[in-house]
């Protein structure tokens, strides 16, 4: 019996090293035979509760100096089209229930990508309406509409479910996956959550 | 002409993911050509800059609890023994004093790797003195004088400059390394790092 394997991908729109995870994860999870589970959160609200009221990568400058740095270097080396945006970090609050009110549909990946070349390559305000409706135009067929649905409180609902299961699960930063039961955390950590076969290599 | 490749290596004995780095750095530096400054440094006194009176491990716990099995994890990959230490962090001040005040000894690679597997793999008390002799023992040949050396003032002030200049190069973390002119932080990083051959890559 062969059971399907899944990963769970934790991401934030506003999160820098999510960036060249979406770009890259749907391709090495078809290589690993991996369905991809994209998972949106807020991980402002845990940053909250850590005590954090703005990004760590803002709050200590030495850290974030050095973030806007490495992640250049790391998208020179991973051929992924880089612009440091002008604001960071950005609202990513409708991109992410729009991914939560569509959970399943096929264009959810393409979705993403577009949304984090947005962010992090054009330099765009992924929370306005013509910039999130340009990125759904061609995937689905009345983007206006799928945008308005996401400002409903069921998509909201959604969205601070994923959140709260985040918490849950020992989610601390982004991007964070879940694969074979465990937790991994980071762009740099993908290959092995996706490689993890569960409890036997422990 | 060609000039001689460095890596400045700038690590804690206290710091967990240093642990790996300092048993992996020589033989990876020797493949790429490059000779190893050693250069350790007291990470509290930046921690604490950054407002932490405590490893941020011990603060926030979803983080920490992730690093102990992340390390494990990592630790079986690289095939390096590990055994969680009953106290985080420990004391590495007069480790690291006596890597100051012989820098350059043939020895301190093989010294650091010892005092790290201390910690790391055998839960000792690496501030204890039978514990640093018995690092010292198969390297110098008075390891005691080497030890009470590294107590006197010299060899503080030398590790206190060092905390001031990698404060001055950017380090906010452990390990960091200097490559090429530029800054590269973590364990995972350790690669690119050795391979960065300056500015034309940028």
């Amino acid at each position: 019996m062969t059971t399907e394997r899944i990963i769970e991908f934790w991401f934030d729109f506003a999160s820098t090293y999510c960036y060249p995870a979406a770009m890259r994860i749907e391709k090495l999870a078809a290589t690993n035979g991996c369905r991809i589970l994209w998972r949106p959160f807020v991980l402002g609200v845990i940053f909250e509760k850590q005590g954090w009221r703005d990004s760590p990568f803002n709050i200590y400058l030495a850290k974030g100096n050095y973030m806007w740095r490495d992640l250049e270097r790391l998208c020179t080396q991973l051929a992924i089209p880089f612009r440091k945006p002008s604001r960071f970090p950005r609202n990513g609050l409708t991109a992410a229930r729009i991914v939560c009110a569509n959970d399943g549909a096929k264009w959810i990946a393409e979705f993403t990508r577009a949304v984090f070349t947005a962010n992090f390559a054009q330099d765009q305000d992924i929370a306005n309406r013509e910039v999130l409706c340009g990125c759904l135009e061609k995937l689905v067929d009345a983007p206006v509409s799928v945008f308005e649905t996401a400002q409903g409180s069921e998509a909201r609902a959604r969205l601070r479910a994923n959140t709260e299961r985040a918490m849950t699960l020992g989610v601390f930063g982004a991007p964070s996956f879940i694969s074979g039961g465990e937790l991994f955390w980071g762009n740099d950590r993908l290959e092995t959550a996706l490689g993890w076969q569960g409890t036997e290599q422990a």
